[in-house]
C-alpha cells in the first residue's frame, strides 16, 4: 500500500548530507514529490523537507535516515494526519472569524478543538460553528491564577497548537515554556516596530505611512519570539489611529491565516529566534 | 499675463476657512487648478495647497489672503522657481546614482548645486555628469571640527534642502538645528525599526520577512524626525543580511527619490512630528 | 438639533464652484468635517464629496446648492442611514463569509437583507448567522428564465447594492441595466488581464509572477465596469493553477470587502468607465 | 585547486534523480554550496540549478552527470565568467541609466559591451560612462533593413544577452529567432493586461487602481514571451497617464534590473512560455 509523509531534518550541517538522505529514499524506492533543503552557512545548519510517496513503515524510514544524519539530527517523518488546535480569544472577532470561515469551508488544515475566551462576547459567533467556546474569566483572580485556569482546560484538550487570534494577554513565562514552539500570536504591528501595547496609537504619533502584521511564536520575551509571516498595508495622514487600527485588521487576520497554514503543512523550521519556511 | 502659484497654507482650524480663502480665489478670477485640504481634528489645525492661475500679483495674493485668515498662519504663495538641492555622500552611489540621472534627463525639478563626501569615492560618477563634487575629509578633524567645515561649504551655496544621499555620518545638533526642515535623509530600515547602525544586520538578525526604507526630515532626535515617505522589499531566510542590504538599496533610492520630489513640489508640510503629504 | 450629511456632487466644471459652494454651507454655519474635490481636466468635470455638520433641512441645503451648481449636476445629500446589501453566491464561501463576520461585528455598514445561491450548498453557513438564505437553482431553466426568478426575489427586497460575493452566473444586459450602478462584483484577476472563466488557470498558463483581484461596477461589457478597487499577491512556479486560486481568494475578499465598504460610505463617484475615489 | 561551478539541469522528470545527481557530487568530493530543484508534474520535468565547490574538471564532471541524466537532458556546467551585455535603446534614460549606474559600481554582475540607439539622444548619457555608443538611424531604413544593421553590429560583439531597455521597436520574427532565449525586454505594463502600444494611456483610460511592469524573454509573439519579474505600483483617478508613465518608470527600472540580475546569475529557467526562477 502506498504511503506518504513529510521528512523533517533539522541537524548540523555536514558534506554529503543530500546524497546520502535521498540514497536512502533511492534505496526504498521512495518517489520524491517535492524537495527544499537550505543550509545556514553562518550556523552550519542544515534543514530539509521533503515529502515522499511509496511503500515503506514510517518507523523503518526514521531508523534508516537516523543512521546516515549526524548525531543529535532533528529528524521527523510526519505521516497524514489532521491536526488539532485550541484557539485563545479576547473581544476582537476578525482574526477568530477568519479561521472559523476557513475552518467551515475546509480550507484550514486542522480541526479547532475549542475557542477559549477571556471575555464571553464572542461566544455567540463561535456556537455558530457548532466549535466549543469556555469562558475563562480574569475578574477576581491573580494573572497567575487565571493563566492556571486556562492551562487547566488546555491540558485537557488534545491540540498541536495554540492560537493566540487577538488574545489580548501577556502570558507568563511559564505558559510559554509550557507550550514551547506551539503558541502562534498575531501582533498587530511590522516588527519590531511598536512592541507592546496599542501598537496603531503608537504608529499614528510616529507619523508611519505603512503599518503591518506579523504572526510569530510565542517566546518567553514579548512580541520577540521568531517571526514566521509578515505583511504591510498603506496609510496616511488622514487616518485616526482607529481607522488605522480598522485597516490594519485585514491585515492581522490574513497574516495569521498564513502562517497558521504553513505550520499546519510543516513547513516552518524554528532556527533559534528566526524561522526558515520552505 | 497669467501667473501660476502654489497657495500652501498652514493654520489654526476654524469656520468658513474654505469659504473666505476660496473667495479671495473667486475675487481675484483665479483658476483653481488642484486643491486639497485637511483638518487635523485633534491638533484644530488646518492644511490646504492649491494650485492657482491667473491674472494676478504674489505679494498682492498674500496680502489678501493673511487678511482672512487666522492669526500666526504659515502662509507661502509660490511662484514657479527651479529649486537647487546640495547633496551629502559617503561612499554608496545608488541613491546618488538614482538622483543624478533623474537629474540629467530632466525627470528631477532641481538643480543639483554640489555634491560633498566625506570620502572622494564617489567624485568620478559626480564629474561624469558635471556636478560639481568637494572632498570634506574627516581624518585629523573632531565630529565639530568636519562638521564645521561641511558647513562653510554648504552656507557658501545656494539650496533649497540639503538631502543625505547614504550619508553615513550622524549630524549634530547644531548641524540640524541651522538647516531645520531643510534635511532630507533616506533611512535604509522601516522605521521605527532598527534605528542606528546596519539595520540590515539588526533585520537579518531579528529574522524579519519584509525590510524597508525611509525617507524622513531629520531632526535632533536620531532616524527620528518626520517621515515623507516608506517603503517595503519582502526578504526570506535564505538571504544573508550583505544580500538584504543589496535588496534593499532598490527601495532606499526609489523612497528617496520619490520623497524628493513631493517635497521639491511643495506637497509636503510637517506638523509636529509627522507629514501631511498631499 | 445637530445634523450631519454627506454632500456629493459631480457637475460640469466651473469656475468658482469651491467657492460658491462653501458659501452656502459658510452662510448656513455649517461645519465641514471633511472635504475632497477633483476635477477631471480632460472631461471638465468636477467631483465634491464634503460631510457637512450642522443645523440644516436637507431639502433645503440641496435646494441651495442647486441655485449655485451648473444645470444637469448631480447633486446628493445624504443624511445618515443604514444602508442595505442583498448578496448574490454560487459555491465559495471566502468572499461570502467575509462579509458576514464583518457583518456580525459591526464593522461593515450595511445591514445584509438576504443571500441568494443558484446552488444551496452555502446555506447552512449564511443560516449559522440568522441571515435570510434562498436558493434558487437553474435546473430545468434557461438563462433568462432563471434571472428572472431572481429579478423576482430581488425586487421584493429592499436593497442599496447588489454584490456578487463570487456569483459565477454571467448576468444578461437586462439584469444589469435594471440595476444600473448598482451591482458590485469580485473579479479573480488583475482586470484587464484575463477576462472571462478561470483566470488563475489562465494566470497560470501565462506564467505571471502576480495575480490580482479587481472590485467592480457590473455593466453590459463582461468584466468592463468602472474598477473601484485591485489587489496584487506575488506568485511563483512553484504553485499549481488550483493553489494560485487558494492563495487568491484572500486578495478577493479583502478587495471586495475594501470595494464595499468605499460604497457604502458614499466614497466612489462613477464616471464613465472609471471612477472616482474618495 | 579548488573550482566553483553552478550546474543547471533541465531534463525528463526521473526517480532516483536527486540521488543519482548528488551521488556525483559526493563522489567527486564536491562541497553542495547551494541547492534548488523544482518538478513540474504536469510537464514531468525536472529542474536543478547547484552551485558545487571542490576540486574538478567541469568538462569531467559535465560527462559524468550526463552518464546519470535522462537522454536528452540540458545540462550546463557553468564556471566563473564574467557576462556580457548589449543594451538597445531609444529615447528614455530611467532603464538605462539604472544599469548604467548599477554596472559604474560594480554592482552589475556582467560588463556592458555597448548601447545601441536608434535615436542618439541618450549617448551623451552612455559616453558618460564610457560606454560605446552606437547610433543606428532608422530614417531612410525599412524595418528589415534597420534591423539588419542592427544585427550586424550585434554580431561583431561579444554578449551573452541583449537587454531591450525601452528599446521602442518591434522586432521582427527574424531578430528575435536569431537571438533565441537571448533577449529581455522590460514591458511598461503588468502583462498580459495592455499588451502592445502606450499601456499608460491604455491603463489611464481602463481606469486601472494599480499599474505594473513586466521583464520577460522576447518570443516571436509580441509581449507574450516568459516572464522573468514583474511589480505593480498604486494609482488613482488623479493621476494623468502621463503621471501614471512618470510613476511607472520606477517600477520598469527596478524590475528590469531585478529580471536582469537573476539572468546573469543563471537562475531562471525557461520553460515553454514559462520560467523557473531560482
Amino acid at each position: 500500500m502506498e504511503s506518504k509523509a513529510k521528512v523533517l531534518i533539522d541537524c548540523q550541517d555536514a558534506k554529503g548530507l543530500v546524497y546520502k538522505i535521498s540514497k536512502v529514499f533511492y534505496d526504498k524506492d521512495l518517489n520524491i514529490d517535492n524537495n527544499r533543503e537550505f543550509v545556514d552557512k553562518e550556523a552550519e545548519k542544515f534543514f530539509m523537507r521533503t515529502v515522499v510517496t511509496g511503500k515503506f513503515e514510517p518507523k523503518e524510514l526514521a531508523d534508516e535516515l537516523t543512521r546516515v544524519l549526524p548525531s543529535n539530527a532533528d529528524l521527523r517523518v510526519i505521516t497524514p494526519r489532521r491536526k488539532k488546535i485550541v484557539l485563545l480569544v479576547t473581544k476582537e472577532s476578525h482574526a477568530l472569524g477568519d479561521i472559523l470561515i476557513r475552518h467551515a469551508d475546509g480550507e484550514l488544515e486542522a480541526d479547532i478543538e475549542a475557542v477559549i475566551g477571556n471575555h464571553n462576547i464572542l461566544e455567540e459567533l463561535v456556537r455558530r460553528f457548532d466549535v466549543p467556546f469556555f469562558h475563562i474569566p480574569t475578574e477576581g483572580f491573580s494573572r497567575e491564577e487565571h493563566e492556571e485556569h486556562v492551562m487547566r482546560m488546555i491540558d485537557e484538550l488534545c491540540f498541536d497548537y495554540i492560537v493566540l487570534a487577538k488574545y489580548m494577554r501577556i502570558l507568563t513565562p511559564s505558559f510559554v515554556q509550557r507550550y514551547e514552539k506551539k503558541i502562534i500570536n498575531i501582533h498587530h504591528s511590522f516588527l519590531p516596530a511598536f512592541i507592546g501595547a496599542n501598537p496603531y496609537k503608537q504608529a499614528y504619533e510616529r507619523g508611519v505611512k505603512i503599518i503591518g502584521a506579523t504572526a510569530h511564536f510565542v517566546t518567553d520575551d514579548l512580541d520577540e519570539g521568531p517571526i514566521i509571516a509578515q505583511d504591510v498595508i498603506p496609510v496616511n495622514h488622514r487616518l485616526s489611529w482607529q481607522e488605522m487600527q480598522r485597516a490594519g485588521r485585514d491585515g492581522e487576520k490574513i497574516v495569521l491565516s498564513r502562517a497558521l497554514n504553513l505550520v499546519l503543512n510543516d513547513r516552518v523550521f524554528v532556527h533559534g529566534n528566526k524561522t526558515i519556511v520552505f
